[in-house]
């Protein structure tokens, strides 16, 4: 299981001292762009030269405990389901006690970057989520 | 129904040129927390005095088309269910030729500021979202 | 003068229940699209297709009073300088009271979008910034 | 001195698919973030418990080169100033190739949480700072 630590800062905080709900989103797409790093995909590179992006076509979240701004958190990143044409991200915030603070879920196609029509997975991209699928849904 | 216009800002893109994922649900809290103004609420004055907060407890949204950066763009707010300690709010995200973009749904509950324990719907709270309420859900 | 006025979301805030001081220049640089959008300028459409970028140079800001989270503000926009380059954009931040809250400045260039190498502003950008250049500095 | 290891993440970026100039200043504060940390100084704890404040009072940066989407830099930090009242913290990023990117500048004061007022620096935040002040600029 991909993990990936984060500290809770001033600027992804809120008044009232947490974590930002909609901020979630964006540390979990920082786990994901780590996990695709460990597997030599540079979403950076992706998105300037390969001719296709991978967007998130669905998002959602449950929030349990707050994060506090200050605070050492860490993100636990699943592979849940990998098709032909889209793939499914779960990610676990454990607060700094290690309690459950929020799960996370993204769904993501992949599209040509010109017409932004849906086509299948790169092989890259396939490549390095079934790396990390987990066992129970590799059939 | 509430609207809410947007112009996708340079800050909220991302590489691609479009709104980022994450920022979606920032932007429909821009528009809540415009909504809660129109009802004599201001957010900033609830988290700095009144002893209770309204977090989001749970959020979703299914993307459609990308709004890209510079794009003018309108989001429509409807209080959806309104219980007597939860609330939900939906959102849809409508591009510059009036073709939706972005659904998305935050559902929010009532803590004590201090204990973040659930409590009942703030009186003033529930008046402002019984007056949005749409009709086929009052009753 | 060009005038931006703005509300102090949630999402701009931070723990202390104020704009975080970093988010100044992404509301200045907001107003400075919006200031584009109306001499016919999207940022947008400049990125995707002129070839050119006119990214910041230099940044600088200093504060004098917190706007609040909630608050409604406006931001005063300036072109101050406008050489053959670059130029200069001073932006004022005032509280819901009247009262200055920030004094911020971006110096901008433009660059060819390929080589990131310098050239001279385009035509079209000349023209949307010396319809407001300050009189004083129009030589 | 003090070396913060940053990632330029997706939600960091902007439409020309470099790191967004405002976010710099959110990337400076994460490294002093980290920087108190490592003093023992929790920037949260220190909002919600102490009853002062150390606002931003004046900011800057020069930017030198474009640091990507998806690049690893680092930034270096170094206290350069520090007085009764106010202390200056200098940010040099530098890119994957070890090359400047961008100069940064804080300039921070104490104030008191309530009544917003100047105070002289606490104790705590005097010792941190000592301990990475600069010796040309230790008297």
């Amino acid at each position: 299981m991909f993990t990936y630590p984060v500290r809770i800062s001033l600027r992804d905080g809120d008044a009232a001292g947490v974590l930002f709900f909609g901020r979630y989103f964006a540390l979990a797409h920082d786990a994901y762009e780590t996990f695709l790093d460990s597997h030599g995909l540079n979403i950076g590179h992706l998105i300037r030269t390969t001719g296709y992006l991978i967007p998130v076509v669905h998002a959602e979240s449950d929030y349990r405990r707050p994060l506090f701004v200050g605070e050492r958190a860490l993100i636990r990143l699943r592979v849940v389901e990998l098709r032909s044409r889209t793939f499914t991200i779960d990610y676990e915030f454990l607060n700094a006690g290690g309690h459950l603070a929020c799960r996370l879920r993204t769904v993501h196609c992949a599209v040509n970057t010109q017409t932004r029509r849906a086509v299948a997975l790169p092989n890259d991209v396939l490549t390095a989520l079934r790396a990390e699928l987990e066992p129970k849904n590799k059939g």
